[in-house]
């Protein structure tokens, strides 16, 4: 016989009975209010195309590293599960049933983590899938699920409606021209307001394998010398206040370390020609990276976009499978990453600044309580990202809000950002948020630290008010 | 209507109820007993002069750089606050009620915080509050504190007494004539006994600010060239004395790094020389401090001083706020902290010895289980320091209790250290740490790891026994 | 009266009383499965001799410096418990009765401690013991030991049986004949299959003490010049296949931090005679060690021995200690520990080698969930090594389950492993093990996260597949 696959309604809630009434009643409170996604990687194309999902395999597996990652570490080759190869010389003759066999195979190594979460919160009550996936049960999911995917009415914008997502932003080059946004903004049907962000890490960072692409093409499109660092400069900025003018609320940043440095304008010229010219080294093209982060901080006060760092990630650890592959394939990896020291140049300078609304993201659960919340607890532009990427799932959650809330209580926090390329997740990804902060909240009602009033207004806030302050909806 | 303000008197205790009631009762054994306070920041005079506090914005907000930067990282500038500035240029003329109302318009903000838990706790159980503060209740309480605080029965001595501390230290300069503290050693009404501390920082670390300053004025007092090395040592194991003659039983350091260096005399005499003339580079100023950290245990193992160490914090980080308003002002933010490598010089001399106590405090809770745990389960000197500063709160503790006790057991702790300027939050505080002992050792009965009679000992040993025999007391 | 000792059935288990339940049944199907032990440090010797335990000092205390650090912190010095100075000049004639005597009243030292959870189980369960360890009740309780230690059921044979072991991984020297082993094998009388480890540490580190005579040992050995590079290599190569020949299944490698560097063989032939010659500074020294970290991954790949690594710990930090008694006294203490950057190149070279097995250890909790489960939850060569040393303790596995599962699942981790030079606590450490495992379960069943049937399948193969897969047996 073949195991049930359910979702217990209670789920992530504490197991003290009291204690779960309470988280019960919580999440109840804020269970269906509509959700703001300020941070993620969905394609603006793919709400405007609003193509049918071809089939399970495409949908789950083939494009989400976070699931790929898990069959691989499982000794699964990235091309049974149809990733093609860089060249396309490898790609094997797989077909999407064949995946998603071997997918299913492997369901119990999905057990307790991030993505087994959200894969069955989805399975059950997206598809209304009732059998735990295995080699016996993978031929039924597949036709059940792809039955729905051929419905209409499981196309992209009406699932942008039954979920209930009033924000959404996507991420996007600095030169993207952005004409899916435009036409979004046109459409009256939709009632999703659809965000650009801007990310610019290959033109500010040295270190960026795409760095000197990026520059010659911001300076041909600009029309201006590669290495002229008043234009190149300027030419970012004209390109944030095109994505503010096309609703973009907020300027994203990947890098390795936050450094950040206030360098006289004539030695950030001459720096910057070295590092267009080849000749700067490892320590001036880090500075060089600094050098931006700054700049684009001053920007952000100018022009109002909330500035987002996401530091700490060693991609692309693999060089082998970088090769083959090409980046996105589950072989980035956190280290340990710093913030105090680094930011205090960019904090010196606009910290206390009313404009200016910086979001530290961080992949070293370390720098919770030792780092972003005292920051965030003094400086009223810091906000804490929450739970990113590998911490992204119900007790790295759970441990993140007993780590800041202490220092920084709950008003200093970014609200939930789903950051996800997985669309179809996004409902179960915010209901796990939702859950844990009824589960917390919970418990300290019950150790007689939060009054229960003050839970319910502290939940409602969280999902509805705090996004919207911090990234100035 | 307004929310009701209670406290429950089950707080902090496990939400499981059989767990529950054996923490109840761990703790009702220790509820009563006094309060040893062998680290705190308590000014001796008030305890002289016994003066009434003037109101509840002095009382609870000006002075707490825990309270205020609450506020200020939700965008309340100190001056609203009654903060002064440095130059006294820009000191808003803001009433005490009008700082008590913002403060009580931002009560959600304090909820699950080291700070709310206090205030909370002091409001209900020191002065009757039985509303929460909001715009709404905020004249109110204020005017219901202000009654109590013109009681004569709510001075200082009279609240000493009624918290029930046996010791009480202080933290001094090592300059100080200790005045207070002798009159207050004469006063046979005190029942109390109140202690100095020798807090030498600047004295000794090059990179203190007032370090300069400091060993001009050590060297006017002992009537010496300030770049006499000799004398300037002789000259601080003279104040240590004249400390221990006042009563003191520790010698508290605050370094950025607890860096610890045996140098040849006469090495260290060149150096001290180079640092005083203004010549030392980065290195050599921090090299200075390591060499006099390591002095300074040398005189604790001469003069039985305990010492204690208070690293790992980067003081007034934002350099425009120091410059308005002075230190002290909510942004010292930790930073990651290393004990193995860079005490090993000093334990190896010292770590031994049956004179010496060292006590390692942290705010970067990665080396409770990394590097103090197992240092104190070796070494019979080293004592690990009570969660202090921003762990100082519930979650934090039961992290730390978990971190340390499975390496060093119950016995390698400091006892409780409230380490506080907020003079009517000690019993609180103190409360707060033997909930959290009794919910910790409750969970260790009901997991079935201690017996229920070991517990009892245990917790009355952590309040009473450990901390007289880690203070020498 | 005397306060009792017992052991609660359900002890390790969430207090919560379903979870519990969920817990036990979880924890009962496991129970009296066979326990697979592939790294520890059991004297083949006493296997194959298979002499009476002397009396309860020597089995417990005089040679566990798990346990003799606890008393030593305490104030107790080491040869007042049997501890015998290098040169013998110190050694106290203290009786083995006294030691168990010093032992018994510092009993509440280990409470909550690892060694005191396995010290309580063994006692009770192994010696029937029913009365806490105290001053009063230390003769006693010896007496009572030393019955059952007089029994012939009780040598080390016996128990091995007893105690359902069919894999016993010893730790070897490069150069140790393997006679016992040997023997242990042709006997037909023994069930357990006793392997060795081949560890080479001070073969290959320069950094360690033993170095230059373990390479001057091994040159000897192969009748080659000690700074002959091809020939050292290819003689550890050879002893690698001597150990496989034996049995061994694994090579373990202690270093400080896990640096590997893929250098040209000329390069490295010239550093090696630069580190023989004594003349390479610590960064040679440092690097030469990456060197051979790096082979060694490269001869586990030919040979087939899973590479185990164990990093991070500062040895004998104490120099007077390690000066009067040797190494392993208690003294050796964790450091901050990087995996991500340090074995880049070695997993660019193998990380994706089927035939490779890398099981990495730590005691920096900090990076089992910023690191090594991420590396884990990608490459199919990595496994998560069980939490080790001073993170074998209930709190600690619990905190090591939730870090880990999020990122990597069940799957990537090594099994448990006990590591113990304790004979007679294999038992309890994998019983406790087995309870922790069914907690973290338990609690994930109660939270809607996994199905109990999918609970009862990871268990299992948590107990009795996953390490015989990791460590190809």
């Amino acid at each position: 016989m073949q195991a049930p696959l359910v979702l217990d309604p209670d789920r992530l809630f504490p197991v003290d009975p009291a204690t779960r009434t309470v988280a019960r009643e919580l999440y109840e409170s804020v269970r269906t209010l509509p959700i703001i996604s300020p941070h993620g990687h969905v394609d603006p194309r793919m709400l405007l195309d609003d193509p049918a999902f071809p089939n399970p395999s495409e949908l789950f597996i083939r494009y989400d590293h976070y699931v790929t990652r898990v069959l691989h570490a499982a000794g699964v080759d990235l091309t049974a599960l149809g990733v093609p190869t860089r060249d396309g010389s490898e790609t094997a003759a797989v077909s999407p049933r064949t995946v998603w066999r071997t997918f299913c195979e492997h369901w119990p190594h999905y057990a307790g983590t991030a993505s087994g979460y959200w894969l069955q919160d989805t399975l059950v009550s997206q598809f209304g899938i009732s059998v735990e996936p295995s080699a016996e049960s993978a031929d039924t999911i597949y036709d059940a699920i792809q039955r729905r995917l051929d419905d209409p009415d499981f196309r992209p914008r009406a699932l942008l409606d039954r979920f209930r997502i009033d924000f959404l932003a996507t991420t996007d080059d600095p030169l993207d021209d952005l004409a899916a946004h435009r036409s979004l903004a046109a459409d009256p049907s939709l009632r999703t307001r659809v965000a650009p962000t801007f990310r610019p890490d290959p033109y500010i960072d040295p270190n960026n394998p795409g760095f000197a692409n990026a520059v010659q093409r911001i300076a041909e499109w600009g029309g201006f010398a590669a290495d002229d660092f008043g234009s190149y400069r300027d030419a970012l900025a004209d390109r944030r206040r095109y994505f503010v003018e096309h609703g973009a609320v907020s300027a994203d940043h990947g890098v390795l370390q936050p450094f950040t440095e206030d360098l006289p304008p004539a030695e950030a010229e001459a720096l910057f020609r070295r590092v267009v010219a080849g000749t700067a080294d490892a320590e001036e093209r880090t500075r060089f990276a600094a050098v931006m982060l700054f700049e684009m901080a001053r920007m952000s006060v100018e022009d109002g976009l909330v500035m987002t760092v996401h530091p700490g990630v060693v991609r692309n650890h693999h060089a082998p499978t970088f090769d083959r592959f090409g980046p996105d394939m589950g072989h980035d990896v956190p280290t340990a990453t710093r913030y105090v020291e680094p930011l205090r140049p960019l904090l010196d300078r606009f910290g206390t600044n009313p404009e200016f609304h910086l979001v530290l993201f961080t992949v070293d659960e370390t720098t919770f309580s030792r780092e972003i919340a005292p920051l965030a607890g003094f400086y009223p532009s810091v906000y804490i990202g929450a739970p990113w990427w590998f911490l992204d799932a119900p007790d790295a959650v759970q441990r993140f809000r007993a780590a800041v809330t202490e220092t920084a209580g709950f008003y200093r926090g970014s609200g939930f950002i789903d950051d996800t390329r997985a669309f179809l997740s996004i409902p179960a990804r915010h209901d796990m948020s939702r859950r844990i902060d009824a589960a917390y909240l919970a418990r300290l009602v019950g150790e007689g630290r939060v009054s229960r009033s003050l839970a319910e207004r502290i939940i409602r806030d969280l999902v509805a008010t705090v996004p919207k302050q911090v990234f100035k909806l």
